[in-house]
C-alpha cells in the first residue's frame, strides 16, 4: 500500500524544518522506499511495517513538544507493487508527456 | 489521542453505507469512545489500540474489495484527557452558545 | 455537497480553541447547515458557498497569525440533498441501532 | 500558499489514471507551478487561483460521474514565496543530504 504522512508539532513556532527533517531520518533509515514531496512524504509497503514508522515518527516529534498533528492517507490496491513509480507513469502515459515532479 | 478515520472502497459503486456499517460494527465492539459524524469518525485511545481498530476496519473493508482509501487524522496532546467532549465544550464555552452538532 | 474543514494557526501555542471559536462564530452566522464534531466542522452547500465560507474563515485566522493549516475534505454526489442527516440515518438503519454522535 | 489536492470519483471502477490525468491537464495548462506526487498534487498561488483551479479539476471529474471524492490541504505562510522548492530545500539542508523525491 501507498500511504502519505504528514506530521508537525503545533505551538512550536511556524518553522518546522527542524521537526521535519527529524521524521526524515526516520525514515531515510527505515529501509522502506519513499517519496518526499513539499506537503507531506509518501512511503510504500505493507499496513504494519508503514504504521511501525508513521509511528516512530509521531512519538519522535511528540518527545519534547506537547502537541503533535499528523495526517495520513492511504491507498491500498490489491496486488499493486511498486506504486511509488507506477501511478506516476500510467498518468504520464496517459497524458502524453512528462510532468513537473 | 484523537483520531478521525474514514474508510471507504473504491470501484463498488456510489453507494458507500454497506462498507461504513460494516466498519461502524467493529468500532462499536471495540469498546473505545467514539463519535461519528457525517464524514468520518472520531476516536480516543492511545496509538497502539486506536491504530489496531483503525486496521481492523480496514482490512474488513478491503476483504471483499480490491482497492480501499482510508483517511486518518490524529491530535495527539500530552496530558489531555476526554478530548472527545472536552474540545467541542470548550469551544463553546468560547462562542457562549450551543453549536449545532 | 458535504465538506468537512479544520483551520488552525502554527506557531500561537497549543491551545487553539480561541482559532477555532472564531471560525465558529463565522460559520453560524453564514447561514449553511453545518454540524461540528471534536475534529472539525461539515458544512453542507454549493461549491462556491461552501469554499467563500472556509476562505472567511481562513483569511479570519491568518488575519493576526503567521501561518495556517487548512483541511478540507469534500464529498460531492450528484442529485443528493440534505446529507448532512441522511448519512448518518443510512448507516444506523443497516447497523440497526443509534451510534454515538 | 501551498495546495495538495486529490481528487478521484467513488464507483467507477478501481483504476482511475483516467480521471487523475484529466486533472493534470487542466492543472497543467493552468499556468500555476506545481508538483505531482504518487498521492496528489501540489500547487503554488494565491487562494483564489488555487480554488479556482481545483473547482475546475473537481467539476470536470463531476461532469461524467456521479460521485467525486475531494481533499486539500493548505498551508499558507505569510511573506513566503517559492515554498514548492524552499520547504524540500530546508530540509535537506537539515538533513545535510539529499533526499528521495
Amino acid at each position: 500500500m501507498l500511504a502519505e504522512f504528514t506530521i508537525f508539532p503545533i505551538g512550536e513556532g511556524v518553522s518546522l524544518s527542524k521537526y521535519v527533517s527529524r521524521s526524515l531520518e526516520i525514515i531515510d533509515k527505515s529501509g522502506l522506499p519513499y517519496r518526499i514531496n513539499p506537503m507531506g512524504t509518501v512511503v510504500e509497503g505493507e499496513w504494519d511495517e508503514v504504521m511501525e514508522l508513521i509511528k516512530k515518527c509521531h512519538l519522535a516529534i511528540l518527545e519534547d513538544t506537547e502537541r503533535v498533528s499528523t495526517a495520513i492517507k492511504i491507498d491500498d490496491r490489491k496486488g499493486v507493487k511498486n506504486a511509488l513509480d507506477r501511478k506516476i507513469k500510467s498518468v504520464e502515459e496517459k497524458v502524453g508527456r512528462e510532468l513537473s515532479k
